[in-house]
């Protein structure tokens, strides 16, 4: 079927169940950021394949709500759709909710599949709407639907953990005790693969299982599918004291949880249909998930791993800029070409899992498309006259990377080109070189990174940097480097020593090319002075800047001197990894800048 | 009566009224940062006269909360009274709340007047304790209590105003119909003042009147001293439509109110006492006043008469720094006399008002104390060879000014001192020159202004920037650029065209000296690009900076640029008021410093 013929199916069934608008988040039962084949209804129905978007059909119209990164995406790929493109955040954009209000009438039903959307969602689309919530009306006419997958689920060592699972649920248990909870759900993947110690593959990229828990104050319940736990799993679990319980299941063990309980349950996470079996005569607080901030603050094993697997990923990507720099004259290359090259040199390390997202390869004007994927329809071949943007992150069993780099492949950069080059790169060594006392949050942070775009008058419509999982989700709160405040619980959390964070300025000139220039850094101690204890950044990423690309004269001392300091670190941990020829030319890209100081 | 005296008093009367613990706030009844003299219970009963501060007596202990501004301060007030000193905000102090959870025993009663103190903290405060709010028992005790004053109230004209009352009212009775609101109690009195433009002095340095206002949604009721009111004054404000009635009947007019009204009350603002005559019947709804943004605002006239306030003020300072520079050695002076010698040049301009606050004039370790005043026994004698720092506002016909300058006063400042001067100079040239898109927290830009002084592992215990009233008060919210988050509703508002914030970083070493550097800065529209519209700073503040503490080769290139174009403005404006020597020293001042650039 054509994206219209799927809408005018959708219509169709919206019809029979007297439904006046259905609505289509992106998401699965658990809040995951990217979703399984199964759950790409979004998708499905609209042929848009960024991984954030919501699509609201009613009689008449249909729309898209999508962010800054995926403008550009979004308007090539709803072409012809019958979709309208919401730019959500620019001025005069209406929310999802505006529009519904101004698009139906009192008593119309908006319909949606309860499972998909959370408690806060619901509680605040009540106040204004009449709300259906037991409908897939995606899943009914989507025919060839994929299967919810359940892979084998694997047991993380103690090398890699660094914590056991009885140790974490142990601060569980007491944090419950405290709040005198008797019973917490907890349904997020990541969350739960922390805690529990265990990864899966139920999402690409993202080493989780689809899987429910439910705890008590000494025991729990994993609920996933059986067949993915091989008796190793069973009886660590067990060991643990977690039973394990098929995923459906945990519908019923949600209306058999008792009677004048306290049950802690995080809003904005659960999804609205299992909070609503919780049988009335118990309590529920709505809590932040205590496992979020947890599982942030990495542990010294966590943070000793992540540097291994810093090493291990920039050898792999310094292996690829000169592969590139050697070949681009004579060898046929195109973006996805880029791509496969990576997976081989990622893939010559036994450590390697896979990649922690959707690799990046933006040639040219596709650099300037944020979240862009390249497909056979879009890819470019590569020449030397132009900028191409790599955003590239791996998983290890030492650790989740996600590393960008902007490069040239010969030729003259023009001082355009320079002069934004530097400015993100500026930005990058400032944030990176930041020293700041406890308690400073990434709002006050974020700053550094963009004032060298701001002084311009220009910007990037993204954050500055997320928090990263170890070997778990690529995108991890709460931690994040961002310009607005946020408004959520524990959105603004301050930065604490072993959060893992990204730092990845950017500029766009659409049509034209994209720059962005991404490391991870670690937060870490720096001195306590009779001021306070002050904080500061360890960039683990070790992949050399683009020098082509690079104006020393709009940069200050400092900057050059943090980026001389940068380059020589690159060359001294990563050089001893490469052959003769890469390692010459990695020490000619990594020669100092001149600097006064 | 000493202290120990005084606090027996009150404990006597706390026994004959059954009450174990009495908190005394640092308040008025209109939530004044500063307050009258006939307010200042908490500074009669403990000797503490820092502008901010909570004293709690019980049964057996007594103890004064204040912030990291007043630390230095209080230690040594409260020498001998027997108060214990709780520093607010540092590692393991208990706030008020926790010390009276574990002072006082389940139904015992915490006193206090219910005049000053919010619904908030009454809410707050009511989970956990019984409370009597009906007894001003210092005011029982105090025999030779000041006075309420009740100074005369005058129009502020239209060519200072730069808005009428009627189009202020206006804009209030707009709101108030679209929000469906009956009436609105605003009690804060610049809020009051800004409004119906009018003036008073009944607080030190704040030019307000004693008065209530209650709005409906097209009149008015202003409840004040009406000894105060002259016939012209009456006059223009029965013209828009506002009555005026004695300052006691607003306690009548909030109990006959009405019934089944909507009324909109700021329960951070208004005192709980008024807020409990309200009747039942009517439906309360708690806003933020909308005046607070509203007059943070300046409109174009008051941005250029705050333009003139600032040459004004800035050439009666630079021609105190002339005066101290030339005499040091031979006329003996102290901190006080500096004092009176602003005055005295301050006062040589017509459209000078009075201070805005206590003049700062602390010298060497003096200086270390963030809100330090002198009074004749602290007072000392300044020699040349270490800091005086000096925080001096005026209150003009054009506005209000705030400004602190560190000087030395002659020798060679040493290599610390020149080290610390250098990093707040930094910060101040750093924040001055941000440019940034709207939309953008000051919290988001602190860190241009502290980050010198973190990267050397210093801080400073106060925020980098408050609000700046109009011919107001000195302090003035929303806007603020602060380091930390607020919890509070708007607290962290975007900055906008014609708000006027401080730019004050420092560093306080305690029992040597204390460097702050402190100028006005106006928010400006900057250009407006394809990323959007962006905002900077225009510096008003007109006074040099002092070289003889400079380090140029700690700045970079662009901060000596900074620098230089700013001692270049303040020459060529100030120049033209002074006599030929000032001009000559002024010119010395704000020769150039070498720069590569």
């Amino acid at each position: 079927m054509t994206i219209p013929e799927r809408i005018q199916s959708l219509r169709q069934r919206m019809a029979e169940e007297g439904i006046a608008a259905y609505y289509i988040p992106t998401n699965d039962f658990h809040g995951s950021e990217y979703v399984g084949a199964y759950f790409k209804t979004r998708e499905y129905i609209s042929g848009f394949t960024g991984s954030a978007g919501t699509v609201i059909v009613t009689r008449e119209e249909a729309g898209l709500w999508t962010d800054g990164r995926y403008y550009i995406q979004a308007e090539k790929q709803l072409e012809g759709s019958g979709i309208q493109l919401f730019r959500s955040g620019q001025e005069g954009v209406p929310d999802t909710k505006s529009y519904l209000q101004s698009a139906l009438k009192e008593g119309e039903i908006l319909g949606c599949d309860g499972r998909l959307v959370t408690m806060d969602w619901l509680a605040k689309m009540k106040e204004k709407f009449t709300l259906r919530c037991d409908l897939d009306l995606v899943g009914d006419i989507w025919e060839e639907r994929p299967k919810r997958t359940a892979e084998p689920i694997w047991l993380l060592a103690p090398c890699y953990a660094g914590c056991s699972r009885e140790e974490k649920l142990s601060r569980l248990w007491d944090w419950m005790k405290s709040k005198e909870y008797d019973s917490f759900i907890l349904t997020s993947l990541d969350d739960i693969a922390w805690l529990l110690n265990i990864r899966g593959n139920d999402i690409p990229c993202n080493p989780v299982a689809f899987a429910y828990a439910i705890f008590q104050q000494d025991r729990g319940t994993l609920f996933c599918a059986k067949k993915a736990v091989s008796e190793e799993v069973m009886e660590a679990l067990l060991e643990a004291n977690i039973s394990v319980e098929e995923y459906d299941a945990v519908e019923y063990a949600v209306r058999n949880i008792g009677q004048g309980k306290s049950i802690a349950v995080d809003y904005r996470v659960v999804n609205a249909h299992l909070c609503g079996l919780i049988p009335e005569g118990n309590t529920v607080a709505d809590v932040v998930n205590p496992t979020v901030l947890w599982k942030a603050v990495k542990n010294d094993t966590e943070m000793d791993n992540e540097r291994q697997a810093h090493i291990k990923d920039g050898v792999a990507i310094t292996r690829l800029l000169y592969w590139l720099h050697q070949h681009i004259e004579d060898t046929p290359m195109t973006e996805i070409s880029v791509m496969q090259k990576l997976e081989e040199l990622r893939s010559t390390d036994k450590d390697y899992l896979g990649a922690s997202f959707e690799t990046i390869a933006g040639y040219a004007a596709h650099g300037a498309i944020v979240h862009y994927g390249a497909t056979p329809e879009t890819d470019l071949p590569l020449k030397a006259d132009n900028f191409l943007l790599l955003d590239m992150g791996g998983q290890y069993y030492q650790g989740t990377t996600d590393i960008t780099r902007t490069v040239l492949l010969g030729g003259d950069a023009t001082e355009e080109q320079k002069k934004y080059y530097t400015a993100v790169l500026r930005g990058n060594l400032n944030l990176g070189a930041a020293k700041f006392k406890q308690g400073t949050s990434g709002v006050s942070l974020d700053i550094l990174a963009r004032g060298p775009l701001w002084e311009m008058g220009c910007d990037y419509e993204h954050g500055t940097g997320h928090g990263v999982g170890y070997l778990l989700n690529v995108h991890e709160g709460p931690n994040a480097i961002r310009h607005r405040i946020s408004d959520a619980p524990g959105g603004n959390v301050p930065l604490q020593p072993g959060m893992l964070t990204s730092n990845e300025p950017g500029i766009y000139l659409e049509n034209q090319y994209g720059i962005r220039l991404e490391n991870l850094i670690l937060c870490v101690e720096a001195e306590k002075t009779e001021f306070g204890q002050f904080l500061e950044f360890e960039t683990l990423t070790l992949v050399p800047f683009d020098r082509r690309a690079i104006a020393p004269e709009l940069m200050s001392d400092r900057e050059k001197k943090l980026l001389n300091e940068y380059h020589q670190r690159v060359y001294e941990i990563i050089a001893p990894y490469l052959t003769e020829d890469e390692r010459q030319w990695l020490q000619e890209e990594c020669a100092p800048i001149k600097t006064v100081l």
